[in-house]
């Protein structure tokens, strides 16, 4: 028998804990925001020093995640994701050496002018404040979410799954020892040290001491997060992308993008899930296109039209096309045209990613524009939806709402701005 | 007697026209959203004409408006708020002829780069959807806020205050008429054809229907719409906005700069209503600044030393550092150096705008890096917190919070964003 991961608290004490760890990593924003990035950097790096040195430690706390898991009927593709390995931990303390490494954004200069008056203006950007991630199975978003919200200046406060509760606790002792190296206040990493179910309801309302919470897991987290959270949230329920052959497609370009799209990985967000193909030529394009799934090893569903290219494409239903599968599933239709791929995915996308195969710069154009989505893609396949192929570093996920955020969520989106006006005793008039 | 300014509805009747209004506006977003920006221009250039050439009938609903505010003991200043006059009306026109000829921001690139892959990554700027917009008794707010909203390619729903409901419909009438001749969608600047109270907080709730509210009014109305929302909020409750004259100050450039931040015109959330004085140039700065602005006809408050200086300084209290006076009123008070300045602005201030006057170049860096205010300036006025000084043309207001939009909020504020990828075929590896 496996020891309970926490002991029982009345709600009255995990109101009280949550208040503590809120107004603590309130507290310790306001240091982090003057620290000075080398400052953060040490911390960061002391972080993957003590991850590295504690690798038998971690090893053991997942064990005992692993053997509760496996005793609670866990299935193997989720002991998979929780189990570590002294490689899997050498690759969390190399991610948080390479977020050491990215630029500091804290104090980067996003615009600068002149006025007429002399007077010079410059936005920069400032921490968000405190940033609250609310995550599931895998230990390794202690220290990915841990270290990215350090880098930005800000303070986090983590809650992990009860899963992989005492492998993110093994964890976090690294980073709160980075911290400590560097002279950086504990609470500026705090993890929540309670599976409690109520400790997430409380970090919901937490408006006054958490500035946006990031939920990374599954897509009833993510609902129930965007439902009840009274603080802005980064995050995107589904990522039901779509690829539309155009008319003006070549073809080759086309089979190319249309399997990596889908079949690369199936179990990432920017993975295809539907297809959708101009009728125009379908006659040239979709029997190799369904094909070519089929040999991938894809299963196909299908409209009339992409029924009739193989025995083996099944019929779609109208679910179908809102149904984000995360698997080697696809659902293909032929559409009229531009306007209707265009009118297909505002209706059953997810704002997410879609992208366009044409030769037709003008409907690439018009694509791009037409479609209210996070990312939009001419000829290029809908898997380069990531912060680290965008160039941006690690990320700490995709987000699909509007404000602030949109896209992968870096160490950019996860900090604010404020203006600097430099004078030489300027009034005004 | 005035007749009511609409009809008795019930509180069904209301939840379905706000519904039904909250709609439209969705529909009409998705419009705007591809409208050309010649589109745009034209409706609000029509617009403008529309206002010039209804002046008759805008100054014969004003005239209810003010003969009814008078009946129910509205005070001068706030008949003067609301009285329009020909002057005001062509005012109101040319603004929306001035916002007209701003620069698109739907659209326009904010960085562009290319990956080691070829992959030509670009984020543009893209409306935010549907603004919601609540206001009290300038009826020139109807014109400014629907016409900031269609530049930025968004639709928006305006709720007046009751004190210009007929002037601000008499105004609503002719943006209409701007987006008719456009041929744009009426719904994209919706006006609510109520003033029951009730809308507002149906308004406040409608987090499907609106993407930001921005609330232009007195204290309590923002204050109710920052506790209330359940929609991202561009606001600021308070703007206590300090000038901190330093050890290292040019006594002419304190003495010009404090009198403008507060006395050049009181009423304006950038004016200053607390100068702190560092001890260490008391001797020589303090008298001469206290001088000043009794001289220029403001009332001093102040600690002990401030009193000193002259009979006509009353002792501050404890309230008087956290008081925005929006009067010829300002707080006194000697620090210790810079630390404390920072301490007090940051534990009395509402993070709007501070101004250090120093010839220390070191000093202004740590000021404007430890305030976390929207706007810190170095040897200016805060008078200058202002879209128009900013160089961004019209604003809907100034923000404090750290989402999104922050400082003056112009076109580009109410946009989001999205990222367009440019490729030859590429998948992912």
């Amino acid at each position: 028998m496996i020891a309970a991961v926490s002991t029982v608290r009345t709600e009255t004490e995990i109101a009280a804990l949550m208040e503590a760890m809120g107004e603590a990593a309130r507290a310790a924003a306001r240091v982090l925001a003057t620290a000075p990035a080398e400052t953060r950097n040490r911390a960061l790096t002391a972080a993957a020093a003590a991850i590295r040195a504690a690798t038998a430690e971690i090893l053991a706390a997942n064990a005992q995640d692993v053997a509760a898991g496996r005793a609670r009927g866990l299935t193997e593709a989720l002991i998979d994701r929780l189990a570590l390995t002294p490689a899997r931990i050498e690759a969390i303390a190399r991610a948080v050496d390479d977020i050491a490494a990215l630029p500091d954004p804290v104090g980067s200069v996003i615009a600068e002018w002149t006025r007429p008056n002399g007077l010079r203006i410059q936005r920069v950007r400032t921490p968000l404040g405190v940033i609250g991630v609310i995550y599931e199975s895998r230990p390794n978003v202690t220290a990915d979410a841990g270290a990215l919200c350090l880098k930005a200046g800000n303070a986090c406060l983590l809650r992990g799954g009860s899963e992989s509760f005492r492998s993110s606790q093994a964890i976090h002792r690294c980073l709160v020892a980075g911290l400590v190296a560097a002279g950086l206040p504990e609470a500026a990493i705090g993890f929540v040290p309670t599976t409690d179910r109520e400790a997430v309801g409380l970090m919901l309302a937490m408006n006054r001491h958490l500035d946006v919470i990031v939920p990374r897991g599954g897509k009833s987290l993510v609902a129930r997060v965007q439902t009840e959270a009274r603080v802005p949230v980064f995050a995107h329920l589904d990522g039901n992308c779509h690829v539309y052959v155009h008319a003006g497609a070549d073809l080759a370009k086309a089979r190319a993008i249309v399997v990596n799209a889908k079949m690369r990985r199936t179990s990432i967000c920017g993975a295809a899930e539907t297809l959708l193909v101009d009728r125009d030529v379908a006659a040239s394009h979709l029997a190799p296109l369904v094909q070519d799934l089929l040999a991938a090893g894809c299963e196909v569903r299908g409209d009339a039209a992409a029924q009739a290219v193989d025995a083996r494409v099944r019929p779609a239903t109208d679910a179908d096309w809102d149904t984000e599968y995360l698997d080697a599933v696809i659902a293909v239709k032929l559409v009229d045209g531009i306007d209707e791929a265009i009118a297909h995915i505002e209706a059953h996308g997810s704002h997410h990613t879609e992208a366009i195969v044409t030769e037709d710069a003008e409907a690439a154009r018009r694509f791009m524009a037409g479609i209210d989505s996070a990312i939009l893609l001419h000829n290029a396949s809908t898997q380069f939806a990531d912060g680290g192929e965008f160039g941006m570093g690690a990320e700490i996920g995709i987000a699909t709402g509007k404000m602030h955020a949109r896209g992968p969520v870096g160490t950019e989106q996860l900090c604010s701005f404020k203006y600097l006006v430099f004078g030489e005793g300027q009034t005004r008039s």
